[in-house]
């Protein structure tokens, strides 16, 4: 067993520890956020940090790194109000790690990738086609975690598009059934598989499965 | 495809929405929070919320729900100052879910399950010993989300423990060794294996394989 103590940690080379503390929370959800500017120039970027806040209302929340360099997703739903997430699957994963290259504020990265800008019900920013679970979100409110001056976004889901034969009678949607990765770290990406479900946990009475995986 | 509009999703049942919106923005974390009464009473608790906040200094985050019911963990973090964060495997799964029945604030779910109690290098909080990634951590802050009166609670990491064989040269963590699950919505579980990690990504250069999964 490795041990790492606060001090060890803190001396460690920084790319190391950012590995290393990213890596250790546990799998991460791995989804593209589409923005398009006022100039009518999409963005596309990959986040790990998209995470439920809360479904009464419907909201959604993320980490932004600090404002220190240029973020073109943050300053085009600042200005247009909305974005939208989009899930990754297996089949786009290498397109949608590409999305973290630095391009000038005037490239869409759509225009780099194989993936593709889709506009669905007027909503005014683009999805991506190839993935198949996408949510449409209007900006609601940040927060600045003073401890390193990171903003915690909070969203609103508008619309949730999903295919029929991912969502159960319950509403719990089964995201094995279309690939949907899970990261680790900054550039790991695996690919879950569902094991079970479990009810609904009752006092000295050992869980059931709902459901098993397939 | 099916489409959920705002409106939609505010007048669908509250049970199915809780499913449905929790399931959506991806694969979460699946970590057991352990804490300790001023009593000497330990608590544990299953949460799908962790996440990074940063590597440097080294945080993690959770959202906790409404403090309009009786809160153990959070009580015992805020009197101790101290909790740890257990990475769930496939071989813990049952017991970790079953920690999120409700007993009285005097039982130990310790008690009620197959998973032990561990105490590391003097640190005032409990540790799962079955679970083989776990980390120390010191309160630090506590946002609240006034949108849905949910805390954001910031941590610092002040013990890492991981076996050596999980540990990659540049301090990057191969979950999948040792079965570390990611969950859907409230009650899926699941077993993710590596695809690959993708190297630092260039503009106009398509990613290569860092590494890949076995």
């Amino acid at each position: 067993m490795k041990h790492f103590a606060k001090l060890e940690l803190k001396n460690l080379d920084g790319r190391y520890r950012a590995n290393l503390i990213n890596s250790c929370t546990g799998y991460k959800s791995c989804n593209l956020l589409g923005t398009i500017s006022d100039e009518g120039i999409s963005n596309l970027a990959i986040f790990n940090s998209v995470v439920h806040i809360g479904s009464n209302p419907a909201l959604l929340g993320f980490i932004l790194r600090p404002l220190t360099v240029r973020r073109d997703s943050y300053s085009n739903f600042k200005e247009s109000g909305f974005f939208t997430v989009n899930q990754v699957n297996s089949a786009i994963v290498r397109d949608a790690h590409h999305t973290s290259a630095k391009y000038p504020e005037d490239i869409s990265e759509f225009s780099k990738t194989n993936l593709t800008e889709e506009f669905l019900h007027d909503f005014p920013a683009p999805y991506v086609k190839e993935s198949v679970l996408k949510i449409g979100c209007s900006y609601v409110n940040e927060y600045n975690i003073v401890e390193n001056d990171c903003l915690l976004i909070i969203a609103a889901i508008e619309h949730l598009y999903l295919p029929e034969e991912t969502l159960h009678m319950d509403g719990w949607v089964q995201l094995d059934k279309i690939d949907t990765i899970a990261t680790i770290g900054l550039d790991g990406y695996a690919l879950p598989k569902l094991l079970h479900r479990l009810a609904y946990a009752q006092p000295n009475d050992k869980s059931q499965k709902l459901e098993s995986g397939s």
